[in-house]
């Protein structure tokens, strides 16, 4: 399986401090590695890093990260760039054609303003329903989709703290 | 095809008040009906209803709902209530069942915290990852899951203004 990261661009501290975290925790909830932050917000690198140390895995959160180098170099190693849109082209007609491009993925996600040079830069520009809806449930279909659900259900060995699914109320495994 | 609406609960107005227009965008743009808010918002019925005028279709906003009443009513109606919660079965496991119930589905999405008595009440409490993320990409999945795939690329006759789905830019039709 290759490497998937997220960009997000666009985070103005105030205002997108909890969808920013959304949009972290979905990713790693999902398979992702890591997110790259444009702009830096030590509250948001502490949510998740929080998480992480609980739930297990090795999601990384990188913030300060200047958009353009994080691109350049993603392509430099060869990696592909996917930038979630809803001008772009449809998730259904190009997420084939992406899983079977076999590479690293960035998948870059904005928030309210996106600068125009990213549509040049990536790879793909992928609309997941060409209606406004969130970036957040852009990215958890798309990377839903990806996966071929590989994504859900994973299992993280170094877990403090794990869910035993219930029919009713809440269980979870300590250790 | 069954009916499908939202119900979101605990809703805070200050600091829940763009994941909750999310859930609402998100909703509609995967062919929810409308979305019941335990708790009063103005703000996100306006954002929400700003953009079903320009978007087109007829998803509805109804604020100030007491979730056990619209919860009741929708069981007497004869629907099914599905509840997303991590710490429920898997949606892996059940999603097949909940479909071939072919009822109408009251999804309810909570936020940070969640009355006990909301596990009881409903037929299904659902786990999209049984990891800590967030309730946009949690809904998000699980109707793209639900509708398999007939939520996205919908087509709304009404709209004042629609996509042109574009490998570079942006390209809107406005009527």
């Amino acid at each position: 399986m290759s490497r998937i990261c997220i960009l997000r661009i666009g985070h103005r501290p105030e205002r997108d401090q909890r969808v920013t975290t959304h949009v972290g925790l979905c990713a790693r909830a999902l398979g992702a590695s890591g997110m790259y932050l444009s702009g830096t917000d030590s509250s948001i690198k502490r949510s998740v890093e929080d998480v992480v140390e609980r739930w297990g895995g090795h999601f990384f959160l990188e913030d300060g990260v200047s958009w353009r180098s994080c691109i350049k170099q993603w392509k430099e190693d060869g990696g592909m760039v996917v930038h979630l849109t809803m001008y772009g082209e449809r998730m259904t007609e190009t997420i084939d054609e992406i899983r079977e491009g076999h590479k690293d993925l960035l998948v870059i996600v904005g928030a309210e303003k996106v600068p125009g040079e990213i549509y040049g830069l990536a790879d793909y520009n992928v609309s997941v329903t060409t209606q406004p809806h969130s970036e957040i449930s852009s990215l958890a279909i798309f990377l839903d989709r990806y996966t071929e659900g590989s994504g859900l259900n994973r299992d993280y060995p170094d877990a403090r703290i794990r869910i035993e699914p219930s029919k009713l109320g809440k269980r979870t495994i300590e250790k």
